[in-house]
């Protein structure tokens, strides 16, 4: 494992770094077949954007370097409901970390503080679903304490 | 196959429909353990219930007879995101059919329903995570053409 930068810092994702989300996401098995990195910016992309900044219970993040660099994202969706007492769930939706920062405990650290938002906003429970084909993903919720559950079914329209 | 009841209307969730909507929740091995049916509805549901009136991105449904009573209940959340070019999801959760309404076709009229919400939101995704425990659950999401291309992970906080 190489050292963590500590200096990375995660905050909400604003407009101007949203190339460099796009391009994480792209940069992955699944996502290279999915994403088109630009430029420009895809207008679809522009308009997610914009949804998600209007929705007080959305939350796309981004882990940026001391330098500026955007080297890791993730999408917390608050999610209210009836079941478990009326729990809030708090989702945690399109997970990337640079290639440069893999096996450096940034993953980790992501997590953890975006767990703390979960817990700031009175989630009761953490949950996210991952590909089957992704097993380093399985391994690294796992040692996080995530219990596989739940089968994760979806349907394109 | 029972007939199903073509007098089944499907539609948002008022405060009126809460403790029926509680009770369908609370009849199921899983949720026997979670919820208290009251009455009185308990706090947290009603708090639960105000902040998905709040959010216009949450749908709590009900479906209901021509006589008033709740039959069925489901939550969409709607979810904009920038993965997937920019795809909104439609994420259905909370499931729950009364017993009196089981194998009548109900449950896939629910969901051909919720579907179609989730097509006028503009979702090019829906999906759901289900416990393991639920084989007919199972069945049932598959005859509906969903696929179990995911592992659900869930953290209680």
């Amino acid at each position: 494992m190489k050292n963590p930068d500590t200096n990375v810092e995660f905050r909400a994702a604003n407009f101007a770094d949203l190339p460099a989300v796009i391009a994480l996401l792209a940069n992955d098995p699944l996502g290279s077949t999915r994403e088109d990195m630009g430029p420009p910016v895809a207008e679809p992309y522009l308009m997610a954007f914009k949804a998600i900044e209007a929705d007080a219970n959305q939350l796309l993040a981004v882990a940026v370097t001391k330098r500026g660099e955007v080297v890791g994202t993730l999408q917390i969706s608050f999610l209210p409901g009836i079941s478990r007492m009326g729990s809030w769930r708090g989702q945690i939706e399109a997970v990337r970390v640079a290639e440069t920062q893999r096996n450096t405990g940034l993953g980790q650290k992501m997590f953890e503080w975006a767990i703390l938002r979960c817990r700031q906003k009175g989630c009761q429970l953490v949950q996210l679903t991952t590909d089957r084909s992704r097993p380093d993903a399985h391994r690294f919720y796992e040692n996080l304490g995530f219990v596989d559950s739940h089968m994760g079914y979806k349907m394109p329209l």
